[in-house]
């Protein structure tokens, strides 16, 4: 088992990764400080694999845990699964000592988190994270929240989990799709602070897709301690931690504009890297030979690079990005690559750029 | 004007007091650090009193403020209100840097402070209270949220705002019955800190029930003042800050519990006072002296000091102080008093004595 810390004052906590870790689950609970009785919140898809494992290794523990089952999809993602949440939370007589455990991928974390932070005004919660992308990014950092019609995580909190626990025998479970567009985040951390990691991609990316044990392992770690230490130096976003949105500016456009079916995240996360690098090349002199690279590791993970990009495409998606959340005074801000694993944050980019930026990502491969 | 501070470090903020405020309330926003644009949320009662003169104030010094209007009563202090909100923010694009004003009683400044506090992961927020209820207490400490259906502020979260601007004239213009239902919270402050301040109470009753300008001024900011320094020793409610609710579990359950028509808040908080006061008198040794002169007060603030108990009454009271949101492994713990302006908080309380003190609630006085 390895464990990362996140560094934060009296908020700090353990990320715990290894093969077999939910069998444990209450046993890690117990060393924290909480209340017997807790209630699993997961999702139709999660419910079926792990609840069981989970609820018998919190009883086992002497906790008293409640399922809260909601529907899978991001649409569950919304103050209306939350009500629920909380009306069942409600029935289920949580006290302020009691706490949530977070069962499932980035959606189910995000949901269960906002509802740990905003229950009797904030219990305890803890992530176990089931898919990659959840493992590596969503889990770690306490950024919970639901999704308004108006655009994804409007509505949420700052609210950091106790313990995060992350099962890598779960991934196993996971479709190969699924498991793919996590690694979109793991080459992420290679780009905005660790050119080693990215080598060790570009040389491992076979055995990381076969979820050869400890190359796993060591990646998942890897990437927890990038995003600790970023969040460690900025826990509430005001503007350090804005690196770990490299290649979503577009990416978010992506996922949220009409027309383009359903990408994963990390699969809109891919395209907009792909988008970012040309940025970054025009803008702040990124090798042409490293954003050559940044798009042939993305293929070799499996994972999209190229967008089909009608003239109506073009305008939801510029549309689509004046709506980001990190606009500020109405203009959007971008992170770009110098190279790989140097990146700057809060960088202005002309529309015109972006135009090429976008016609870079529709040009045939 | 009077000044009171809130010592919280970083999120330390004054509360401003006097006649007429409202009409400065742009020019003391511009000294805070906010965006441009904002909204104000008030309820259908009060927008037609006040919206007219705050939106002016807030233009005139350069601000763009939307106007929220939600439906008035406990009823808007909901989940579903919450979401009207957000997705009106979103409608009119508030960033990060916009912030919202809280213009009403105490529903709108819990609905509209958990919106602050959850929208894009927390915004700024000003808390202007137009009942004395409010200014005393609500508007004061970040406690904000929403009900459930199964309780009263069983979501939210701990959310300051930036600055509490209390018109004394927004007064005027409250009914009777709002007016003297804030003096039990007024009451309240003397007897958990300040036997000066429930002296003065006794002697000037009918100056404040007049509203008399200096008394009232005096009388308000002494009570800011109480609550900032409850506030400043625990900011999360993790101990010592209980003392503000002395009166409030009997009083909660009478406010929750079918069969009792309407009682507004302060006054179901003054009959809690009583039922508190009876408990003190045999668990902590109140003098029998003092549980008269509350009693008396609460009198001559024509609020209520008796109430109806059939046995399924006192049944009903029984069963929702049990589900107290400061019910610790289902225990009921009580803020009694030793003698006026000494309180202690996390006192047990066996069933009989609650039995005794219901029927003191009930006795003919």
């Amino acid at each position: 088992m390895r464990v990362v810390q996140v560094p934060l004052g009296p908020r700090s906590y353990s990320i715990l990764i290894g093969a077999g870790l939910l069998a444990q689950l209450g046993a890690h609970c117990r060393k924290l400080d909480l209340g017997r009785r807790c209630a699993i919140i997961t999702d139709t898809n999660v419910a079926p694999r792990f609840a069981k494992a989970a609820l018998g290794s919190l009883r086992d523990a002497g906790f008293e845990p409640a399922l809260v089952i909601m529907p899978a999809g991001e649409r569950a993602k919304s103050l209306k699964s939350a009500t629920a949440c909380f009306d069942q939370l409600a029935a289920h007589r949580l006290e302020r000592a009691s706490f949530i455990v977070a069962l499932g991928g980035g959606v189910v974390g995000d949901l269960a988190g906002f509802v740990a932070a905003a229950y009797l005004r904030g219990i305890a919660f803890v992530q176990v994270p089931t898919t990659l992308l959840a493992q590596v990014d969503s889990s770690v950092g306490g950024k919970v929240g639901v999704n308004l019609r108006a655009g994804k995580n409007l509505v949420g909190a700052f609210h950091q989990p106790q313990l995060v626990l992350c099962d890598l025998a779960a991934l196993r479970t996971l479709p190969g799709r699924e498991f793919r567009a996590g690694l979109a985040e793991v080459i992420k951390y290679g780009i905005i602070s660790d050119a080693r990691l990215f080598q060790r991609l570009e040389r491992d990316a076979g055995k990381l897709l076969d979820q050869e044990p400890r190359t796993l392992a060591e990646v998942v770690a890897r990437c927890c301690e990038i995003k600790a230490e970023v969040v460690g130096r900025d826990e509430t976003d005001s503007g350090p931690r804005a690196i770990l949105n490299f290649g979503h500016t577009i990416g978010h456009a992506i996922e949220n504009s009409a027309g383009y079916g359903r990408y994963l995240h990390g699969e809109a996360i891919s395209l907009g890297q792909i988008g970012a690098a040309a940025l970054s090349q025009e803008l702040l002199g990124l090798p042409e030979a490293d954003a050559v690279r940044i798009g042939k590791l993305l293929a070799a993970a499996g994972l999209p690079t190229r967008i089909r990009l009608t003239p109506k495409h073009r305008q939801s998606l510029l549309a689509a990005m004046k709506l980001d959340k990190k606009v500020s005074a109405g203009k959007v801000k971008f992170v770009l690559a110098e190279k790989i694993g140097v990146v700057r944050w809060g960088q202005p980019v002309p529309e015109r750029a972006l135009q090429r930026a976008l016609d870079a990502l529709a040009a045939p491969t």
